[in-house]
């Protein structure tokens, strides 16, 4: 099962970590923008192809050494088809060098378009016969607020082609409060309700460890809160954004482990593909060395969550 | 503003009715799609050219009754980026045709990444230095589940571009009720609560008349529900989905209506699109008449509103 599969790799790495692929054209270096831009102007289409072969020289460069990585899409759909296509090549040449791959989309729809959703993402479209797979993303990030039948296509792609989702729970931004802590009649928030459905929806997908391909997102800058859906959710794994730019810490991530050691897998954006940009890697690393300065970064966050894990 | 001129449509052509493009290829007739499939195969781009074309017959049957249509995202995304482009194409073309167009994507994310969905949807991506206008659709549909600061970023472009969203407050699926209904320390389910903090998002976006150009999605499937928001929520504009081939009924809506009959547009996709494969029309309608069915379905939904709200 595909969460065996994730947690072989954090394991044998010694590392849950997935670089997240947002790439913003102001921190690709010029030497990769200039010739493109020359050729095909500021267009969505400069933009889309300037963006993969980013994307190929991080990918290059942290392969081996991260067991995923977390293309966003919004990131790509700015820039259109062209961006849409860009998203698509990133995620097939990050699985041609073994990668796990999250989507993060954060879909969420009524059951006949979540049903398209997910026939775009992690299963496969349907022309009148013909099957065009699409994306074919390992994980995607999905919303819960409409309930499980907005849920339920998924899982059915999920059983279907070994896939798994990440469902938002707590999610790692300072608004997160106002829906998600709103304290329930019971007196528990809202998140933790919505955590048991997680878990419930995920009963079905738990592998050789206690894990589930169905998991959570929780985020690195709310640790109170992971530690509580920890001791709630055993069979839950959850993706941790917020580790770095937002604030959050390794010593935050600890409440969010299981007793061995396992349970989470920590996203890091900026922090990595825009390492040679940041006063820490900027003496070490020229901008033509952007993918190395990356890899160091992911040693550098492996080191951290190491020692303070 | 906005919302004011999709207040005067609505007067003006007495259709409180938004048309829902949601193709599916099951749907078109085959005088579109045998030539399309003989020259190209079951591709996405094929399948992209027979919707747009099929939009194209729907949106000239409608664009002088209705006041606007409503393309949901999903339906074209499972086409890959040639879906993305026909999705684009298609709200150009009801544009061109005078009609207000809603997204609906239900996108929410972190600021960061909601930014860039804003620029791919209501406003304009940066390339840097050169804007790209994107989708240009009116309205989108939002996710609230992250609060505040995931819907600041559509916000700023609301104001920068007078645009319009619709955010999910009570949908109109079954299992809405798993989140949306959960009963809150005081009382009152999740949906009053996220549709308080709607309408406080929405104060900068009244117009001239007593609603904002920040709008709920609320399911015409949920009667009470609806008379509850409308109370509670006078300056909310609702986007009703559900009617028809979800159950939803005209009778249901009359509680969503403000003391002068506004209040409300209601959504109706495979009513219209397919009408010509409907009991109903099936005899008066040939396949090639698809446009003229849907036009026929349109104004007896119109009469169906006006005879019961």
């Amino acid at each position: 099962m595909l969460i065996d599969r994730l947690i072989e790799k954090i394991t044998n790495l010694n590392a849950p970590i997935v670089v997240g692929l947002d790439p913003r054209l102001s921190q690709i270096p010029s030497h990769i923008k200039d010739a493109v831009y020359a050729d095909k102007g500021k267009t969505p289409e400069a933009a889309a192809e300037i963006i993969y072969t980013f994307n190929q020289g991080i990918i290059d460069s942290i392969y081996d050494i991260v067991p995923a990585v977390k293309p966003q899409i919004a990131m790509y759909e700015q820039f259109g088809p062209a961006g849409l296509a860009c998203y698509f090549k990133t995620i097939a040449y990050a699985k041609s060098k073994g990668l796990i791959v999250i989507g993060d989309i954060k879909r969420g729809d009524i059951a006949s378009t979540a049903e398209a959703y997910s026939y775009a993402h992690i299963g496969a479209t349907d022309i009148e016969g013909t099957t065009t797979p699409t994306a074919q993303t390992d994980f995607i990030t999905v919303n819960p607020y409409m309930g499980y039948d907005s849920i339920e296509p998924y899982l059915s792609d999920c059983q279907k082609h070994d896939k798994g989702l990440f469902i938002l729970v707590k999610t790692s931004n300072p608004s997160s409060s106002q829906i998600q802590d709103l304290q329930a009649a019971d007196g528990r928030p809202v998140y933790m309700h919505v955590g048991e459905l997680v878990s419930q929806w995920g009963m079905q997908f738990i592998g050789k460890s206690v894990f589930s391909s169905i998991g959570a997102v929780v985020g690195a800058t709310h640790p109170a809160e992971g530690k509580t859906l920890r001791e709630l959710l055993p069979n839950t794994f959850f993706l941790v954004p917020g580790y770095g730019a937002q604030g959050g810490k390794a010593a935050d991530l600890t409440g969010m482990l299981n007793k061995d050691g396992l349970g989470i897998i920590v996203n890091n954006s900026r922090g990595i593909t825009g390492a040679y940009q940041a006063e820490k890697y900027k003496g070490k690393f020229s901008e033509a060395d952007f993918a190395q300065a990356a890899r160091a970064a992911v040693l550098d966050m492996k080191a951290d969550l190491e020692e303070n894990l």
